[in-house]
């Protein structure tokens, strides 16, 4: 850090297994991509390129070789695998992971009806490939899975070899984890995390307010997805007790020790 | 494309009669504009310097060359032609336009009054020296235009020259075509369609709901405007059914064939 | 200018006493403060370094030098002085102050308690030291200052030495001199002005509708502050009557005249 402040929470260091940032990029040019390393490379833990925004950009392979280069692994998101499994071609989804060099895949089921053993068997089967983000949640406001039942997908997606259960939220973060409002769903939250670990978890938390609440809720290290780009420091700061959001939870945290 | 999914949509490629999308560069510095093009120059078919912005933008010839080299065409927001009109500084604004090497200008009312024989005078005249786009609707949220006179102004100014017409929504999507709460005015949409041919119609759509009730209604290649730079990729996903929002709209298009 | 258009509202230049804007960098790479230098270089006055960033920005002198060779100021955000403050760290405060070359500062109370004595002590001794910004107001929505009370603050504030005093309403504009819904509370604000020079005022304003209701209330060299990079030109443009939002405003002032 740049100077000493005294009783500043203290964040887990790269390779991160929690306190784990994951910042969507949904079309930054390959300069775009150096600058926000050159700012954020020690805060962000993954990058996920936006659903299937990597079908429509070019200089794909250099881009990644950026990010890669910068030792910040890349993942395309999980609407590209469905694009794929919808259409019969997950043959062709596991050569697209090889020729772009991933080592990680997200599984999803955010816009398709997907049998859940058979969702299993595709994490199952691409953990073999490389190391499988399993998404729950569907992208549909309308569709409210109830608590016992997120907790039962995440385990079993947990069981049929994904690293980490990604908690489905968008880019907006107005469905899944949040209702259409942005208020997060805390009875669910709370629920799920009767039976998970919290390591475990990325929850999507896009809008500043969501974040505040699960580092109030989790503390500096709860791993957090779809943090947009410029949202990546002031992020930092939150998890530091460094922004009036956070600033007064922190201080009485040490206060009562 | 980067690698093959079967059955997305097919897009019309550039030079674009429809299937046109239009950016809004608000403020975009030299080197910002040249990443923009090297990430979404074949997805953008003309680019808008917002209002009057290039009354106070820095080395303003330079920023033009940067987009025309790309061989995307620049022209400058309306009100600048109504900041001109209004002060009776018509001769001017013509040899603003030939001092920037513009090929295209928009003639415009969403500010001013201004008499429609005369608006249309000024889209003649202007059809002699440049590709006019004209705008019908008011950026004032109290100005509500009935439908009939939509489908009047916009057929009386192709009459005079416009190369197509533009349905007003501001940077913010929430005048003209829009309600104050960015919902569409549908059945003004659909009462325009069934007079004027949908490939001479430019509908500003800023936010993402709305470019995806287009898409809906009108399919891949409907023309869009008003689009952020860094909404270009993610507005290109939608257009090919490769976003959750129309993920299902364009797979079920398939299945019913 | 680019061109000439007449009756445009004249703007003060720089070293600006009034008319100033104070832009708010969250956390921009060095690159992007360089490409944002080179197309608002001559409308930004000075910039923040949005509350604790400065705290996790990489390469911080070398971007504090970036802006400082362009001939405009940094300050950090109030919330840093506040936490090293709570802390007990005021003289460590003020070496980091040297240690960034820094000539401005702000005093604030925005997330801490602090009496008010202290708190002119404070704008008093770092004045000995920097030009010293103070803040009134504070970040949380409940906090409700009546009007008398934010006159006295501001100037006491100014009589301890703060060379101008700054309306507070953070990133999002919905606090302090806003309601939670970000509209004005323009009692108070017409209140704090039968008192407070405006010229001494900085008014956060980060939307775009704030900034219009200040503009034409004060005019086009209103002092306005937590500007958004991207927001520095359109803002310019609203100072001079050349965006929809101010265009009849000003053009009915120049025919009353």
């Amino acid at each position: 850090m740049n100077y000493t402040l005294k009783n500043v929470p203290e964040r887990t260091i790269k390779p991160r297994q929690y306190g784990f940032t994951m910042a969507m990029d949904k079309g930054l040019s390959i300069r775009e991509a150096e600058d926000f390393i050159s700012i954020c490379g020690d805060y962000v833990d993954i990058v996920k390129f936006g659903w299937a925004t990597s079908y429509v950009t070019p200089n794909l392979k250099e881009k990644i070789k950026v990010y890669h280069d910068a030792g910040i692994p890349v993942y395309f998101g999980g609407t590209l695998f469905e694009a794929f499994i919808t259409r019969g071609q997950f043959d062709d989804y596991r050569k697209v992971l090889d020729k772009y060099d991933l080592q990680y895949a997200e599984v999803s089921d955010g816009s398709i009806e997907l049998d859940h053993d058979k969702k299993c068997d595709y994490i199952h089967k691409l953990s073999e490939q490389v190391t499988v983000l399993s998404e729950v949640g569907s992208k549909d406001e309308e569709k409210i899975i109830p608590p016992y039942q997120w907790i039962k997908l995440m385990q079993e997606e947990l069981d049929a070899g994904a690293w980490k259960v990604i908690g489905e939220a968008r880019e907006s973060g107005n469905v899944g984890l949040f209702r259409s409002t942005g208020e997060v769903r805390s009875g669910l939250v709370q629920e799920i995390l009767t039976k998970i670990p919290f390591e475990k978890i990325i929850w999507e938390a896009p809008q500043k307010a969501q974040q505040v609440w699960f580092i109030k809720l989790l503390g500096s290290n709860v791993n957090l997805g779809n943090i947009a780009p410029n949202e990546i420091i002031p992020l930092e700061t939150i998890r530091l007790g460094l922004r009036g959001d956070t600033f007064n939870h922190f201080l009485s945290l040490q206060n009562n020790l």
